[in-house]
């Protein structure tokens, strides 16, 4: 291999290095750290990432860069690469490029902005005074703008932000598929409705440490073994990956509650499987790092709702539970886990109305980036689009349009994801059935080998090689659509 | 306060931000890493070393520091600074000296040493092979020699290395303690030992959650609560200070042996009260660093041995211990804990015979680093003074001269400081007997407010300002001696 990429690939790796300390720091944050020592973690966290910030823009690192490839052209300049190298050494030099394009001035000035900004959110929420919160937002849309602006694009300022979670993904395609997915999805809540829950609440508690345990030997059934991967509690459940040997995941527990620590164990477990099934000989490399937010977000949804939820998954489930709950049964808990009931709160709600909040926000996000909507007028938009996609009118702004934190930190763009991540995973999910004909035995028999393995082989082993909708259609042998998701909702909750 | 000062201390926040995430990599590796993250942790661990490393000898520190004091005068160039102040920039000065006065080829020629022959050590002991290690021992007694002609001194070279850990302590010093402590101990521990054991050995279990329940209550009792420190598991105890907020401690737990991890919780709060009561306002300052090794050890040692193996203590213990033993007998407790058996292994013997294992190694590494014994005539001069300190001749290396890892990775030097820290603490303990006529009860009642305050009040808030000897003669109001030492165990053992 060529001295030149050898000496990129090494200044890559104390990167990588670094880089994997800064999610080490923000995991034991948020799980170990003694609760005074927050002041602190902020200057350990500040100093780390602009460590790593100095490097990656640094001149050291562009000259070992455009040793290997021409930045602007993209024209390799060594030979003998292999195309997976030629495609990392591509990708290195358009997110060096990306990152060029914004000035650091304006990204000092909008991370000043977002930390300011997710304060001021936060007090909002919290005393229910949008009002409050409404300069931070006009200002923060306006800094989105303008990054946009920095980044391009070809048709709207929209697609720049998109395309940082999900490369390639447009406006326009995402309008299609939402298109046919709203009315889809709105069909299925009324009838849905109409059957009624089919379940009264289950009323069923656990110790924390029998929680605990009981989500820690999910984990190791799904793969996740304890000799690559953690899984603690935290106030919000996520998951952090140092590098596909460092996994730590998280679940939230409450004793009344089980079936929901098991739900966002399986959540994080499918982060955490796709983590560890990237490959590990170039976790430098771009061939190394996920494809996009959407394609992790179908794998953590696959886990948790296409197989965590489904019948077979309740027998499996069951036979782990027989020591807390010995008369525990498969169907009563598939009823209890798949109950179709619109909520305010988009965290709460469950898989068929899931999509009708991303649509709302997709919607409102891209009027306001592009104009058409100010932030003045936000609660009154969000109010009608709740009323006409769930039915429902939020009685304060707390749990209406100040819900969640993302504008608030500028993650504009972000919120599709979610949805195409659950459009992903129904192609997946459609594939695994045809694939493996004996799928609903090998769930309630806990053994997810086969089904990681193929997503092993035609996801997760590509990194970024391939663009997020180009490896879906690929691993699922479909086109992007959401007919197999509104398919998988209508046989599950109408037949 | 001077400009040039205030930036100065901006530049050693940043230091001390990366250097206390070295010390979270270290504990996290020994605590929660999974196993297969070990390669990784050591990229990970050199790279942010390397930058530590980097930042303390970089010219932009060292024209930070000039503008604030002529760093080879070390007289101050700035107004209107306190004498604490005062004293942090001529700490400052003095340490960026040291640091180049060994030429970075040595430092790097060190380093590859040490983990090259720490592997070599770990081996021969397991394959009990004296003579696989000897080369790698040769090499780095000449390493040891050519750091202290680098470091300089002034009678023996032996000095330049015990003054890294405890600074302006000299052989003649601990030549002259040793001369009265070898005699001391070794009348003591024959009397002991004509006394009998007085105690059986205590047969009692109990499980790991409820060791770890308990020695985490005792972790708080002591002062120590869960908002700034934390208590974990690892396979050899250590305490790890991020900075006084944030302090993390680890036992080692065997069902079969409850006072073995109450011990080594005791010990390790006792190096964690210390971390935790240094100046928080000063923790990027030698201000708000610990004195040296043997100032830390004494608090270990007060903690774990002085009081944690009082009578008084086991009275306190055993109403913690009530809903374990519902009869536990405090006489039984202490008769337990207190036996005095010479043993071959320094880390598995009592309070008598410790000192005695640590004088036979100062000797031989003393001997080592002037020339005068060769690494070839170790064993015979180890199991030589193994006889006449302790009686006892052992079986083979592994027990003997290859037990300590401390000679292999360079921590020449080092040994006495164990020593010092028992001098040290019985000098403190004999003025709390003192001040606090009380002190038995309080312990007994498991009050240790006012026993943390006196040694915040005289030790701790000191940080590096003193010397060691003169801190602990301030602070014990007495003059440096291990009569206190002997008087303690006589009283302890012979009476």
């Amino acid at each position: 291999m060529a001295n030149e990429y050898v000496r990129l690939k090494e200044q890559l790796k104390k990167i990588k290095s670094l880089s994997s300390i800064v999610a080490l720091l923000e995991w034991d944050q948020e799980t170990m750290m003694p609760h005074k020592a927050g002041s602190m973690r902020a200057m350990q966290l500040a100093e780390l990432k602009h460590l790593v910030h100095q490097k990656i823009t640094s001149r050291t690192y562009e000259n070992a860069l455009a040793k290997c490839i021409d930045v602007l052209t993209l024209k390799p300049r060594i030979k003998g690469l292999d195309l997976r190298n030629q495609a990392n050494l591509k990708l290195l030099a358009e997110e060096f490029l990306k990152a060029k394009k914004l000035p650091s001035r304006f990204v000092k000035e909008l991370a000043t902005h977002q930390s300011q900004s997710t304060q001021a959110w936060a007090q909002a929420k919290a005393n229910n005074r949008l009002t409050d919160f409404l300069p931070y937002l006009t200002k923060m849309i306006d800094l989105m703008r303008r990054k946009a602006d920095f980044l391009g694009y070809d048709e709207h300022p929209y697609d720049a932000l998109l395309n940082l979670y999900e490369p390639k993904m447009t406006i326009k395609s995402v309008d299609e598929l939402f298109h046919q997915l709203i009315p889809g999805l709105k069909k299925i809540t009324r009838e849905a409705m109409k059957k009624g829950p089919g379940a009264s609440n289950l009323s069923w508690t656990m110790s924390a440490e029998a929680q605990l345990q009981l989500c820690r030997s999910l984990k190791n059934s799904l793969g996740l073994s304890d000799d690559i991967a953690r899984l603690d509690t935290s106030n919000h459940p996520f998951c952090e990956s140092l590098h596909p040997l460092d996994i730590r995941m998280t679940t939230k527990i409450k004793p009344e509650a089980p079936l929901d620590a098991i739900g966002s164990t399986l959540h994080e477990v499918g982060h955490g499987l796709y983590e560890a099934g990237l490959p590990i000989d170039e976790c430098e490399l771009p061939g190394g790092e996920y494809c996009s937010l959407g394609v992790h977000e179908s794998q953590s949804r696959l886990f948790e709702t296409f197989i965590g939820q489904s019948l077979p998954f309740m027998h499996f489930l069951c036979r782990n539970l027989s020591s807390h709950i010995p008369h525990a049964d498969p169907q009563t808990l598939y009823r209890h886990v798949n109950i179709v009931q619109p909520s305010l709160i988009r965290i709460e709600s469950d898989e068929v109305t899931y999509c009708l909040h991303i649509a709302l926000r997709y919607q409102l996000e891209k009027e306001l980036i592009e104009g058409t909507l100010s932030a003045r007028d936000l609660p009154e938009k969000w109010n009608a689009l709740m009323q006409s996609h769930l039915g429902l009118v939020p009685p304060n702004d707390a749990t209406g349009c100040l819900q969640d934190i993302h504008w608030s930190s500028g993650l504009f763009g972000y919120f599709p994801t979610y949805a195409l991540g659950n459009i992903y995973a129904a192609m997946i999910y459609e594939h695994l059935q045809e694939k493996f004909p004996e799928l609903a035995q090998l769930i309630a028999a806990g053994n997810f080998t086969p089904v990681v393995r193929e997503l092993t082989e035609n996801i997760y082993r590509f990194g970024k090689e391939k663009k997020p909708q180009e490896l879906i259609e690929s691993a699922s042998k479909r086109k992007l659509s959401c007919q197999p998701y509104l398919n998988y909702l209508e046989r599950k909750y109408l037949k």
